[in-house]
């Protein structure tokens, strides 16, 4: 298949990798690798290694690799029509058929889906839309957006503000002046620690009515969160935090955004996050699970609040000047079709829920003891394991010591990817939905060593 | 093929499309379009219409609709391998063979090119990457951009901030501080109508100058401008423009951005417009071009005096703070691959300037003698005629008259499709690389019969 000796050179003086440090993999002191194929959980590289890829990619590859149902759609695609713009009504079969798919998976009360590429220009979408729609309805002031500390939505210069990672920040003079951020629902790393699960969400309450006290309520347009932290370290929400921080925007009409790109189409074991949690959003960003990966695709979804001040908008203004040339691409949208159908017929989020919920009590029961284990958490098929220097006063490990990327390196050196987030010493699992028992137990019993080499 | 009668209300129903009259169309007052398929420069809809495509889609399917050796390299990558990231020295063999394609045609002096999936995204990346760059030379007050009135840039926040159209700012509360234009190089609108084009250049160069000045050289961190104006309205620059611009920027230290997305890989008869018209750019947006739409793919050229200071970034600070989960996406990196070789194969830039002159010529022979066509011009396989309401003084319509929309119209209802630019009356021309002489001399003659029809 690869029919070429000079790619590690060619790789080296001509691509620029996003997160990678650039000096060294210039230099040739970083490694690269060459992925060539993949089937279900497993992907190989040109050295013929096999790699039980318990991250799905960048927990996107929803249905696993190598499914020759989408890869035939897309062929079929690309071979009838690779591209036609969506610009003023235009459309194909397949970017018609998944609006209509995903309007009939959305929680209720959603209208429209507008088609980008990324999460990212998801996100950017949904600002301008934010924006927008304020300016219609004459509050030109209610602008600022809140999001939380460890919150990911992107990497762009907005979005990248949404993000409330230092990674993200640092260098880049952001965040932008009109996101602000508040308290993460992360209970495990609350200050108190001897505040109660419910103490801790009314702690975020408070937070978060401050944070509008002090900025005025009339000029925040909304609010973003993943229903559950993904990147900022797999957390779950402590129980009640979304019920109560609804209340919170609903009483000063704050927007709520739904940041779904982990964990819409099923990652959570529901369609989507926000019907796990009770999430009412007036926006959902989507993108991963969308296509699993198989071709770029994302959308925002806009509630029926939102869509009918949309509609004033251009009854006043005209045409939306909002457009991106590859908005519903055709490609992206025949692996969307073709991606949400072998969700079904696969009933892959059945297995998330029951192999997921496996992999998570069993990661529980093997690391929960150990000394330098904090914390084990998840929710359908996310799972994540945090490292502490002492348990019982909760001290974490210094940052230079690298020990979740030691962790994840040890990891893969038996052959099994998971992710060192990238804040914090924790250890992120998302693998494809179609993971089995016995592939979870591999996951967790190689974990196991791994800890142990690095930690004892 | 098409198997469904519902489409067009399941499209309504659903479908938020980009740049449309949202309440129009869902009300199903405007219309609605299903494209099925296409060849060379031709596409088919569901109805059985078949069209003359002399916009390319949006200027993007340079080497035409239907080919089979594209759509072959994408079914092929997406059996083998559709996805896996490009993080952390992660590749494939075709994200590297095309990264050494793209700097193999590349002007001189640039170093390594990172993968988008639009001309927006890679603009957010380009303002990235020149914030930590000066943030990296420790001056961290060098930082706004300075881009042109009807320049172009892309959709997002900060992108459609440097656009420099009011359709893109308007109700989105744009521009961003961040960003500052500077006059447009567009002779034909020139204010004083008694300027040479040698003096209004000069115009162009004291109006940056001035705004250089006013705003102090060591705040200003970037220009960016396309090499030709494309959607503010299909306009080269006058000549000496781009020489007499860097000078300025030359001497103030700022860098230069050179946003090829609609010129890169042959739209001018060259390989990139930086080479059609001298300039020495320290990055390049690349996007449309570069798989002629047939899958999304955007890329930042970086120029070797930036990346030896993003390299000097990582060694200080680490991994570099940026990704998109689709950053060189398998499909995206097959389909540029096979589109670059085709574009060789068939010597498609060769004909680009054969035939975009033939086309130029003919236009203006057709219609600059009109009383109501101002201009008529082009570069390469770029055309465009300027509508005006009268000749001598230059006056243009009222833009509610709409008349560049209801020529583009005349137009369609005859089978070929030109585009009504958004800001003025200008009907626009960008077909497809493999336009024949035949193809030209219709565009051309129905241009003709448009024309009259809507302004006698």
């Amino acid at each position: 298949m690869l029919k070429n000796d000079q790619l590690d050179q060619w790789d080296r003086d001509n691509f620029f990798h996003p997160s990678t440090h650039l000096a060294q993999f210039a230099r040739g002191e970083a490694p690269n690798r060459v992925i060539t194929g993949g089937t279900n959980c497993h992907i190989e590289d040109r050295d013929g290694n096999k790699l039980l890829d318990a991250f799905a990619g960048l927990y996107c590859v929803n249905v696993g690799y190598g499914r020759q149902d989408i890869a035939a759609a897309i062929a079929e695609q690309a071979r009838e029509l690779a591209y036609y713009h969506a610009y003023v009504g235009h459309g194909t079969e397949a970017s018609i058929t998944l609006s209509k798919m995903i309007m009939d998976r959305a929680p209720k009360n959603m209208s429209k889906v507008y088609f980008g590429l990324s999460g990212s220009d998801a996100n950017e979408t949904n600002v301008k839309l934010i924006w927008y729609y304020n300016n219609i309805l004459g509050r030109p002031e209610k602008k600022k957006i809140i999001s939380r500390w460890r919150g990911y939505h992107g990497s762009g210069l907005m979005t990248g503000s949404l993000t409330g990672l230092e990674l993200f920040h640092k260098k880049f003079d952001l965040p932008l002046t009109q996101v602000i951020h508040t308290e993460a629902p992360y209970y495990f790393r609350r200050d108190d620690l001897d505040q109660s699960e419910e103490q801790f969400v009314q702690h975020c309450v408070d937070e978060l009515e401050a944070l509008i006290e002090r900025e005025g309520a009339d000029t925040i347009a909304a609010f973003i969160g993943e229903p559950v932290l993904g990147t900022g370290g797999i957390v779950p929400p402590p129980a009640g935090y979304w019920q109560a921080i609804q209340a919170v925007l609903k009483k000063h009409d704050i927007l709520l955004v739904a940041d779904e790109v982990v964990t819409g189409f099923g990652r959570l074991g529901t369609m989507f996050g926000s019907d796990h949690y009770g999430l009412e959003p007036d926006l959902i960003t989507i993108a991963k699970g969308l296509t699993s990966a198989y071709a770029p695709l994302s959308g925002s979804i806009v509630g029926d609040k939102m869509w009918k001040v949309l509609e004033q908008g251009t009854d006043e203004n005209g045409p939306i000047g909002h457009g991106w040339t590859y908005s519903a691409h055709p490609i992206g949208a025949a692996a969307g079709v073709a991606n949400l159908k072998l969700l079904d017929e696969l009933d892959l989020i059945a297995n998330n829920r029951e192999v997921g919920g496996y992999l998570n009590k069993t990661m529980s029961d093997a690391l929960a003891g150990h000394g330098n284990v904090g914390d084990v958490r998840g929710e359908g098929m996310l799972c994540a394991v945090e490292f502490v220097k002492d348990k019982d006063s909760r001290t974490f490990f210094d940052g230079a010591d690298k020990v979740g990327p030691q962790i994840a390196g040890a990891l893969a050196a038996q052959g099994v990817i998971g992710r060192a987030m990238p804040q914090g010493d924790i250890l992120g699992f998302a693998p494809p939905f179609c993971l089995t028992r016995e592939e979870a137990d591999e996951v967790v019993g190689k974990t196991v060593k791994a800890v142990q080499q690095v930690l004892g």
